[in-house]
């Protein structure tokens, strides 16, 4: 399993530029990677002698006004040393796919970035150049949840009809990025985050749901998961109560299909 | 045009208990309703003589535990002085909704609400009940949602994937329940509610969308349309700057097919 992924929970955090909070994690996640997907495999380097990223593919699809997002993108990846070439701006956007050394999907709405990935029938080549050819994976909010098993715990309002809730799968489990606790100074009545994902829980088969709050990603390499940031993260279990995480911990087992966390 | 709507932005207001903030105006809705539905047509009422409801024709599907909030809305209700028979509890939905003399459908998940109503294959016969044969239509948040031209502006995780977003449709424009304005002391930096809705705007031919607060309703009769309640409500319109309306206004412009409200 060659997956690596860095799934951030918000793009820009308070006081801070765009995706200035994650910068570093950046640097470290496209500078050492295993991009070998190309190669014949006589060629092919292994994790240890990873082959730098130059260039990564941007998917704007979550906002409406694609070209301004992509600016904002690249003129963000360029501080960091990498080119950024948008898939919006591809004749072929599968080809596009095909030749990635690197992917970044970033936030916005997440039905309208998951109906464009299918529109334009991405989704399953995405899924096979990050687990089969290990080109590494970064996304974004909305960008974070399509690389899980399904939408189905995002925030976003349904503005569009997307064919499934189905997303790319990189992992067996749910995220919820931008993951809250209620304001108890607050009078609204409306559920609270946690109110909301227990409901998900209420329906049969639905997976684990790690609330990510603003500041805090998810690094999975193989199947290791480390948790990242600035902020402790919340893990929603159906039937059980949920659980708190440090930061630095090691989310390995939730990349076991699913299963129980060991008990703590 | 018979219909006659009470759409309740939430069930329970801070502080109040279950329907407590908004039971003056159930008393007065199902209190004097011009149902004539089942009557050959020499015998039907005008509403100015319009027979009150007896019976409520509860729909629990937003929860998962229907027993429960059956329970809870019978009690209400029956305080109330009007029977309430739950359609989960019938052998035939379709027929529960082909007697009903009145419909309250209560909040919960608007998604698995969606779902459910077309599930059960109810969502034309409670329209047709409605728009042709005056059934009165109480909804509570999610059930306020399904009301509308489509769920596309519901607070609600997709938790399950209905067949389609478009709803029951009494009204041709939709609505947004809790509404809510950021609070300015947060440091949050997910979408507020006002940028959720303004994505959605973004799309091609969507409605204009009724931001309705805690504690406000809207009672629609026919083609009059009134805001009612205890707090102002906010209309979004494509390309347009949002509006305020305060308590008491008549809102009957948004029942002319989505068009523009008059110039103020």
């Amino acid at each position: 399993m060659k997956r690596r992924l860095l799934l951030v929970s918000n793009s820009t955090l308070h006081g801070g530029g765009y995706l200035g909070h994650c910068q570093d994690n950046i640097s470290d996640f496209f500078g050492k990677v295993n991009f070998s997907s190309s190669l014949p495999s006589e060629d092919r380097k292994s994790v240890d002698e990873g082959q730098d990223v130059k260039s990564v593919l941007f998917v704007p699809y979550a906002l409406h006004d694609r070209d301004a997002y992509t600016r904002t993108a690249r003129d963000k990846f360029q501080t960091l040393g990498y080119e950024l070439e948008s898939i919006h701006e591809a004749s072929d956007p599968v080809e596009a796919v095909r030749k990635a050394e690197g992917f970044f999907i970033g936030g916005g709405n997440t039905f309208r970035l998951l109906k464009s990935l299918y529109d334009n029938q991405v989704v399953s080549e995405i899924r096979r150049r990050v687990m089969e050819d290990g080109v590494p994976y970064m996304g974004s909010s909305a960008g974070t949840n399509v690389a899980t098993v399904s939408i189905s715990t995002t925030n976003d309002m349904p503005i569009v009809f997307p064919p499934s809730f189905s997303a790319i799968g990189l992992v067996p489990f749910n995220i919820n990025p931008h993951y809250l606790e209620p304001d108890p100074g607050s009078r609204h009545m409306g559920e609270t985050r946690e109110q909301r994902i227990t409901q998900y829980h209420e329906e049969p088969d639905t997976p684990q749901v790690l609330g990510l709050r603003e500041g805090s990603m998810l690094l999975v390499e193989g199947n290791r998961a480390t948790l990242l940031g600035t902020t402790k993260a919340k893990l929603f279990s159906r039937g059980r109560p949920s659980v708190e995480y440090d930061l630095g911990s090691d989310l390995s087992f939730l990349l076991t299909d699913g299963g129980p966390p060991p008990s703590t």
